[in-house]
């Protein structure tokens, strides 16, 4: 097995998870799922368990909000949803200090994949619909772009999906973008 | 004439309007242009009006702000303008139910698609700038997203409109995003 | 030299600006940094700091916040950081009529790439996020839609720039969209 790191990012209800969940199971029999959430409401509660449904018994689940390479998952097919709950959780447990949040997902991120596995991460694109009058707001933006931007520059292939359709944006053997 | 589904998807000013109705002209002479609008201000207006003013009097015009499958347009060129706005009407007729709203469009697509002619439909990506404050919008946003994903999965091609220009994200020959 | 027109844009924190100064290095030995901004308050001071230490001493920088076509900069690498400052700053300046705003900027963008150049404009995707509450910020958004669609248009390459991931979507070679 050879280490491989893809990323698939998109809007909300863009159909990121499921088109995640499909590739996982494509490219391993027993995959396993990171899950990042930590804050719970009961919108949110619903949310994640119309994902665990859907996916099936074949599966894996791990639940951990910050510290992903705490988790040698060698040889493991593994899909963290999502990059975005994550640098969330970072974020607050760094004192809303977009830097140190940074500092700290970039070293989890080189930890937590040093290991050969293949790593699927989801994330969202959330910087498309302007400047927010939040300045809360506008650091984490600032944050998930930073951590979308590393995680893909190491990334084997990134998929952009949009209304379901994924949209290969990097590919092992495309670089010709320019 | 074979069945055929278009989707023109992309942000708000994106030129997506304006090119579905340039890919209308090229398919058919005589196009139907099917208005989904309902509540109306002036600033609304003003952006019918200059929509209504831009299309040459080829155009057939039916205002349709619920029921599409209520017009038989078989054989005909259909642009629908836009899937936001009557997936609008039918939330709020649904009393702000997601689910319930989901079912009904979802009924109405098929039944609307179920004869042959050629579909254009316009709709907006509008889950790429973070996660709103306001429940409402939310929820509305997952119907946005979820309406989206059914269309574009029917549809034999798929546009993203960035800036003007038509990206072509889904084709009748290639499926070969993977 | 022929002159040549790029448009790079994409989200916030998207490292649309980090391609677009690589690109600017590749074109041109001495190339112009153009900037835009005018209101400044720490939290963008800091961010113009950032930008500029990046950059190395083979720069010129010109700030200019309305009258790009006041430089000659005939011959030259120039990089437009960004149209959204520069339009912002005419939307303000116009009393915040868009259609006024946007006949300025027009008459501007055609003046200043009248001369044989390399422009690189860089500029942002603001639509992607839902329809604001604030008619203001509406009312800006269209604008930014229109210069953004007026770019493209003249452009000979576009690129959109998704989590520093350049995808090309329009080129002097491929018009095959449709």
């Amino acid at each position: 097995m050879k280490k491989k790191i893809i990323m698939v990012t998109g809007g909300q209800r863009s159909g990121k998870s499921e088109f995640a969940e499909e590739l996982a199971m494509r490219l391993g029999e027993k995959p396993v799922y990171m899950a990042t959430a930590r804050v719970m409401d009961k919108e949110f509660e619903a949310r994640v368990e119309r994902h665990r449904s859907r996916r099936g018994p074949q599966w894996t689940t791990i639940e951990e909000p910050l510290l992903l390479s705490r988790h040698d998952l060698t040889g493991r097919v593994v899909l963290i949803d999502c990059v975005t709950l994550w640098a969330t959780n970072t974020f607050f447990d760094a004192g809303e200090d977009a830097d140190a949040a940074m500092n700290r997902l970039a070293a989890e991120f080189e930890e937590f994949t040093s290991r050969t596995a293949t790593y699927i991460f989801v994330t969202n694109e959330i910087g498309l619909g302007g400047v927010s009058e939040n300045p809360l707001t506008r650091r984490f933006t600032d944050l998930q772009g930073n951590i979308n931007r590393l995680i893909a520059s190491r990334a084997d292939e990134v998929y952009l999906v949009v209304s379901g359709i994924p949209v290969k944006i990097k590919s092992q053997f495309n670089n010709e973008n320019l």
